[in-house]
């Protein structure tokens, strides 16, 4: 999925959540994982989320936020707790998040219509 | 691939780029990409780069900057710059380029080793 944020004048936060999925519990992995984008989308503050993962499982999430209190009041949220202690007793073999500040942002769309989404 | 950056008192950047490939043209993509990857590794004030696509052509790609300066001087490289006008007379659909100053990183690494990579 790819996400449409806020004017580039505005300045905002993103979580860069690098990882390396284990091997097997696919099924409880995406249900989690659903469920995390599910729940995190309803938090203030939320502006939206990026994720993809290659067949090898290098995942990149990346989510965006008002504030930075908004996306440290997400990773309070106590469901979103445990979701993250089980990833990291069962679901990655490592990870790295980062959190950053969003200063300029710059898009792109084709006129033509032949990608993988359509 | 992942990548480790500076600790956590030392703040750096970001360009976290977001990626819709088109259909085709895999081989030539693939090795611009490569190149790309090799001649930014060299310029100054690169630390670093982390890079997945999933089976759809969703691509999320970050490299990470000493300054902004430095990041500002790789996308004005004449041969990243042509690779940057192909990217969007060929390669994507749509992207979104945002730029971020990091402020903070943790990172979580398992003591088992039955993950995808080894």
């Amino acid at each position: 999925m790819m996400t449409r944020t806020p004017d580039a004048d505005v300045d905002y936060w993103a979580v860069i959540f690098t990882n390396q999925r284990s091997l097997g519990d696919d099924e409880a992995y995406e249900a989690t994982a659903e469920r995390m984008v599910e729940l995190g989308s309803t938090m203030p503050g939320f502006l939206g989320i990026e994720s993809t993962r290659n067949a090898q499982g290098l995942g990149i999430t990346v989510s965006y936020w008002r504030s930075e209190d908004d996306l440290l009041a997400w990773k309070q949220v106590s469901e979103h707790a445990a979701a993250q202690a089980k990833g990291r007793s069962d679901w990655y073999s490592r990870y790295t998040t980062r959190i950053a500040r969003v200063t300029r942002e710059y898009s792109f769309e084709s006129s033509d219509t032949d990608d993988h989404d359509s």
